[in-house]
């Protein structure tokens, strides 16, 4: 075990906080610097409730500090996506295989329950109020303004982990050394958030264990259900052009739109011009960057080095990953920081550029194809192939999901899957065709190559 | 005509002091706001003379403002590569038709006499040893360190260019906005420049009129002719690994590494060691954004917007293109700024991420393929091909260097043709094998499907 005892997280968001829990479990003492006042005081956003999409790899890390259960409680599983079409017509599509769910959570709910099991920890340390303005790569110091007292402090910890999201200070920090790789990339949609109440008795209006599309083309809805019974409706939605924020002026505008292609959801937000006008439009952002650390001083973790669109539901499942590869990897710890800065990071790099893409590319199906009956059709044969050889096939959105298969593994396989779809449904036009000796044949060949495929590759590695 | 007449242009490289002339021309007052002292009183870097490689895209823009002839004199035109070997053998490839040359210049050199023509026009104003500090895009103020006068400035142009490079604090400004898209991305390998000087009687020690290349897989080295006599080499060279610049710690490293690797160099450095010890290791940067404007107050041009690594000799031809594109819009302009930097930036953009992919692709081809003797007769097949079909084939090099095709254009055909050679060279052992008739067969029926391809894409646009 290091000397290097005393750590700085910057960033008491979930990521920070779960870290600082799996850190002070290795005996090291940790402060965390959070720019926000603690939210289990005073509550931001005038209370708002934005819910996550919960999966595997976040359990995972979950339950390595035990607190699985406890999460669980509050977590409403979604079996699987509810499409609605314009008409108010509705198709339901499993995430997997029976029983296999993502969760909806609360993020303020999630973040407050790791400080409320963290804060108890006489090696954890929150400090609210403290935003960084600045990182002195070389001497360590971090220095801060605290808004609660209005003055400056400078701190000066063994090890800094930044944990401070897509707008990172301590990244900041970083790209001012030398060949620093950095990449911000801006979709031109925005997005924003809308509520669909709870029934009066505090029931769910739409079915509470799915999460709802209204897939439109260029832009769409999604609803996650809250445990108050409401939903939070999130429109995406381009900036400019006939349809878009920009189009949008007046209720007039907003009702007649919302009217036209979200009719069904419309008749259940009593709220929508008040929140469509008063709620921010949000944006979505992608962000590599590489390296991670400086020396053995400074890690970037979570959404601070590889920041996604949220459209694989995979932000915080990622970051949460991050902590257990992190994890692991101090397992065998030798007392050299920056060598196992830079083992994470080169270890992790591949999966968080393949998350980001997969997030992309997502975005596109969940829009556009997901509305389109020979996209739904390719989904059940591909069902169909899984259940049939179930060790040789996982469905790309199950290896993302329900695995903890490396994400770049995923994409990989995800894209060969893809070319072997391809030349299946030329031969289908029904669900039974799949059954048919040409299709089986074929399907059969292909496996066969796949599986030479993934033979070749892992004798390269 | 508009009444914005005062601009400004931060940077007096290159790009920013021809562009004063495109627009005096025009009418409008210049103010240019240079960070280094002026290069004609003050030479720096001691006299170093670092060239580069001006081809069809930059004479065009020299020949817009009338200066090409006097350009011409004092450069060098190379007609092709010559590549040198490990025994110091000679391999020599030309780059296109007969006559056809790039032209090493001196940079400093070219740079003043650009100086030295807009300088006496009243319209235009050079301001060095100013340093921007900030720009404030809300009131078009630019905040400026004046360098002699240890004091600082501030000014309010109704316009901004920004012309400052690939480190430009006018972009720093743009990056602060509201969803601005923007990469930096750095290869692994340094540069260092190092001499060949003159005979003692003046003249070149190499062959003066060709590009050399002494390309040794994952690195190389090239050297580029000066007026002088001298040639200016570069070494291309990895910072990490085997053999890198970590690796060479001392003289012995040093002259033993280049003893090996470039013998009929080394015998003509005689600076060698003080050279490679003295001179900065530069940093190879790609830098892609966008917008490259802020409504109709700025606009970003050259490396500020899109620099590239140096291995396709265009970063300066590009720059100078820019100019010519922005010249052209300005002769139908209506008076509407941030309508014709919209334009602008939208007509450009795929341009200049062509030629940033484009580079770097050539340096894989430089440091690599040339020494492999399949791919030069690849490219003696290529030749023949565009000597026989010269309306449907031009070589991607000739597009980029000998045309004024768009770089994206030129990409993407370059694509088309490249898939063509692999098919092609499949039936050829020697350079005789191209007059076979199934070569013959397979070329026509390849160039059949690339023109319907291209017709069907032209319809598309």
């Amino acid at each position: 075990m290091t000397e290097k005892k005393n750590i700085a997280i910057i960033g008491a968001g979930l990521v920070g906080s779960l870290l600082s829990l799996y850190l002070a479990k290795r005996g090291y003492k940790i402060d965390l610097y959070e720019r926000r006042p603690d939210m289990r005081v005073s509550t931001l956003d005038g209370g708002r409730s934005i819910n996550l999409a919960l999966s595997d790899r976040g359990w995972r890390a979950l339950r390595g500090i035990g607190i699985e259960e406890d999460v669980r409680k509050v977590a409403i599983p979604m079996y699987g996506r509810m499409m609605h079409s314009e008409n108010g017509q509705l198709t339901y599509q499993p995430y997997g295989k029976e029983g296999q769910a993502i969760y909806s959570v609360s993020r303020a709910g999630l973040n407050m329950a790791l400080m409320n099991l963290s804060e108890p920890n006489p090696d954890i340390n929150y400090h609210f109020n403290m935003q960084v303005q600045d990182v002195n790569l070389r001497t360590n110091e971090v220095y801060l303004h605290n808004h609660h007292s209005d003055t400056d402090e400078v701190i000066q910890p063994e090890l800094i982990f930044g944990a401070d999201g897509a707008f990172s200070m301590v990244r900041n920090a970083l790209q001012k050394t030398e060949r620093f790789n950095y990449q911000q990339s801006y979709l031109e949609y925005g997005y924003k958030e809308l509520t669909i109440p709870a029934a009066e008795d505090g029931g769910w209006l739409l079915e509470k264990n799915a999460l709802h599309i209204w897939p439109r083309g260029n832009y769409m809805m999604i609803a996650l259900p809250n445990i108050d019974g409401s939903f939070t409706c999130t429109l995406f939605f381009p900036y400019e052009g006939e349809r878009s924020f920009a189009a949008i002026k007046n209720d007039t505008d907003l009702l007649n739109f919302f009217l036209e292609v979200f009719p069904d959801a419309v008749a259940l937000m009593p709220d929508l011009a008040q929140e469509y006008f008063c709620n921010p439009t949000g944006s979505l952002v992608t962000i590599k960057c590489f390296p991670w650390s400086y020396e053995d001083k400074v890690l970037l973790i979570g959404d601070a080095c590889h920041a996604v669109v949220p459209f694989y539901g995979q932000g915080m499942n990622a970051g949460f990953e991050d902590i257990t590869v992190l994890d692991k990897m101090l397992d065998s710890f030798d007392g050299n920081w920056e060598k196992l800065f830079k083992e994470f990071e080169r270890k992790r790099k591949p999966d968080a550029d393949a998350i980001a893409d997969l997030a992309v590319m997502n975005f596109i199906e969940m829009r556009d194809a997901v509305a389109d009956a020979r996209f739904l059709l390719r989904k059940k044969v591909e069902s169909k192939i899984s259940e049939q050889y179930p060790d040789k096939w996982l469905p790309l959105y199950g290896m993302v999901t329900f695995s903890d298969l490396p994400y770049s593994y995923a994409l990989e396989t995800g894209r060969q899957q893809d070319k072997i779809m391809g030349k299946i449904m030329k031969h289908i036009d029904t669900l039974e065709d799949y059954n048919k000796s040409e299709v089986q044949q074929l399907l059969e060949e292909q496996l066969v190559q796949k599986e030479k495929l993934k033979a070749y590759q892992q004798q390269e590695v």
